[in-house]
């Protein structure tokens, strides 16, 4: 059997990939009294006196919500909100795996934005984190932004999780090269969800604690390079291009590879050869991490002259894997009891992942995705970056 | 320490009362794999092509949302939200305890009943049933109303749960006494949640399978004796009023129970001295359900005549408890696959629950709330009638 039957007879067996446990025995009237009524009661007025004390006295302190619509899963699109309960179930299990939290799939009959936001906020109160996943662009960019102000922090993770662990790859990529990021040259392909996250940590951010300035940026689409004024942009279009190609650079992919440094690939399978990298700068770093079919193989890019390759495959070296991430962040975030995530700690990841690797080589960039010293290192330097901005609940 | 302070202790050791655990390993690429991507996709195929298979392939088929706005917690009243999270996770570990039900607190910020109808709808793919809990009137009985066609089955547990219960005791307390329903005159005080459950299950049911007509039956709220076109008659004590007492009988409670036989208290404490049950027919049943504090003390009913004495509390015989009715109502449905909660459903777990005590005596005219046979019993009753009425989902 092949791995897609495989894990088909496998949810059959388990019937789901999560479970519900009770963290109290309630084998007597005792034991009832003091996790049901009449006990119960107090906590319930601790809380209502003071809603901190929720992060200690109710499973909120350690819960996040995966979040979809089912409107952009995997490579499969938009199958709707319960065939995309297996995706969800799956990076519930990882969350619990890999950082300790607990997370519950919710996924939504709902396309609209702004009933999505409607929703969220009116579940919010259950929860200490949001991982919204699987949104269509550009609805996922407007959900995420009217959600950053509910009291507890909301990520997309399919454009934050990998831009992270994508960045933490190029900083040791760089690293391994002996050059600073300021001056490399970068292409990124594709300005969906994980493209603009990319964009907005390197050269975009604005009225945040930082970025990483690289020498030239260019991003394209399937029309091309984003310039100021093209046609068809929209306002995030728009205003990545005003601040990563002022001057109105325009061109197809090609063009913008021609002399860079590092391509970086977060589109659709099979778009390069290895006489495109060729004419890329000298010993150009690939990440094809379109899935299952990379933008460019990775035997072909090296034979195009590619020093550094990541894929977002698990066959090939230097993946750029979500789960570095995401267990992580949010285990910071709830530890600090954040009410959002900022970009100082979305650098703190950064920095984490790319730390957790001491020699990193051209075939090791990242840590292994089962290297579970990974999120505890990520969650300590996210919380502490939490602490430091100071945007978290109180604590009793 | 009292129940209370020690019930604050447990809260804080256990940081809630539930958590969530994967199923699967997640130790190799090869188990990512299975659970992940890329083997998930034909899950997700699966059921996006037969959405029926969501209850073999995740957790949607053993699982169950415990949905509040916390309007009316207990004897709390409206503590929002956030502070009712302890009781909502109480109820998800019973759930887990009782009958192995996966079970999840969704706690709502929103008191609109249109939008909270909105957002359960919205939620409803993550879930194989929906359990409401702890809603204000009449808010709760619009909601639930709104909710039955949503294509998983929807219960208000305040309501039905209680009522459910509270019936298989009084049948059982006829058993004793070798009297039918039919021969009783019946009392309920409060028209509530629970006193409109127990009248429609009663003699209000209306184009439902099955009802229990019991001789003659008398409603009461704070106002005394409901009867058609009484002032401030909502619509449901309307209809109530109109089929249980057409002839307009008024009078206060102390009219009503004039010469009654079974007074079902579901109101508030204190409210009846044993001069008030000397009133009642000979040997008369009393069911005095406040919490904690029930209408009449137990001690003081038996000293008015009272020949069956029953109250919601674990400390005095005969405990009408939720828990005997709601963990194997959903594990039935669940099994069932049900669309929606059915009377002759809700029948058959009374039957359960009555046919769980073989003897019954005056003492003991329930189960124990421990016995965790009866969970079994009344799914397997629950989901017997739920087959044979044949409003489920399909299987494979």
């Amino acid at each position: 059997m092949d791995i897609y039957e495989r894990s088909l007879q496998k949810h059959r067996e388990t019937r789901g990939k999560i479970e519900v446990r009770s963290r109290m025995r309630l084998d007597s009237t005792d034991d009832l009294s003091l996790a049901y009524t009449p006990g119960v009661a107090r906590p319930c007025e601790v809380i209502a006196e003071n809603p901190g004390a929720a992060w200690d006295l109710t499973w909120k302190g350690r819960t996040v919500a995966v979040v979809s619509d089912g409107s952009a899963v995997l490579g499969l699109g938009d199958i709707g909100p319960m065939a995309s309960l297996p995706v969800m179930e799956g990076k519930a299990a990882l969350f619990h795996e890999f950082a300790g939290v607990d997370a519950v799939p919710v996924v939504l009959d709902e396309r609209d934005p702004d009933r999505i936001v409607e929703i969220v906020k009116a579940i919010a109160p259950s929860y200490g984190g949001i991982n919204l996943e699987d949104i269509a662009a550009p609805r996922c960019f407007e959900i995420e932004d009217k959600l950053q102000d509910i009291g507890i922090p909301v990520m997309h993770d399919d454009q934050h999780g990998t831009a992270i662990v994508l960045l933490a790859a190029v900083m040791n990529a760089a690293r391994v090269q002996g050059r600073t990021l300021g001056q490399l040259s970068v292409v990124i392909n594709g300005a969906g969800a994980a493209g603009r996250a990319i964009a907005f940590l390197l050269n975009c951010t604005e009225g945040n604690e930082r970025c990483i300035p690289v020498g030239k940026l260019r991003i394209c689409d399937s029309k091309g390079m984003l310039s100021p004024g093209r046609a068809g942009n929209d306002a995030i279009k728009e205003e990545i291009a005003r601040k990563t190609n002022p001057d109105g650079e325009t061109g197809d992919l090609r063009d913008a590879l021609r002399g860079a440094d590092v391509f970086i690939g977060v589109s659709r399978g099979n778009l390069l050869k290895a006489k495109d990298v060729k004419t890329m700068a000298a010993d150009p770093i690939v990440f094809a991490m379109a899935n299952p079919t990379p933008e460019i193989d990775p035997d072909e890019a090296r034979a195009g002259g590619a020093a550094i390759v990541g894929t977002g495959r698990s066959d090939y070296p230097n993946q750029v894997n979500n789960v570095l991430a995401f267990p992580g962040l949010f285990r910071g975030a709830l530890e600090a009891r954040a009410k959002r995530f900022t970009e100082a700690m979305k650098f703190a990841a950064i920095d984490a992942i790319a730390g957790a690797v001491s020699e990193p080589t051209a075939g090791q960039v990242l840590p292994s995705a089962f290297d579970r010293s990974v999120a505890v290192a990520v969650a300590n330097a996210v919380s502490e970056a939490a602490r430091a901005g100071g945007d978290c609940h109180d604590r009793d």
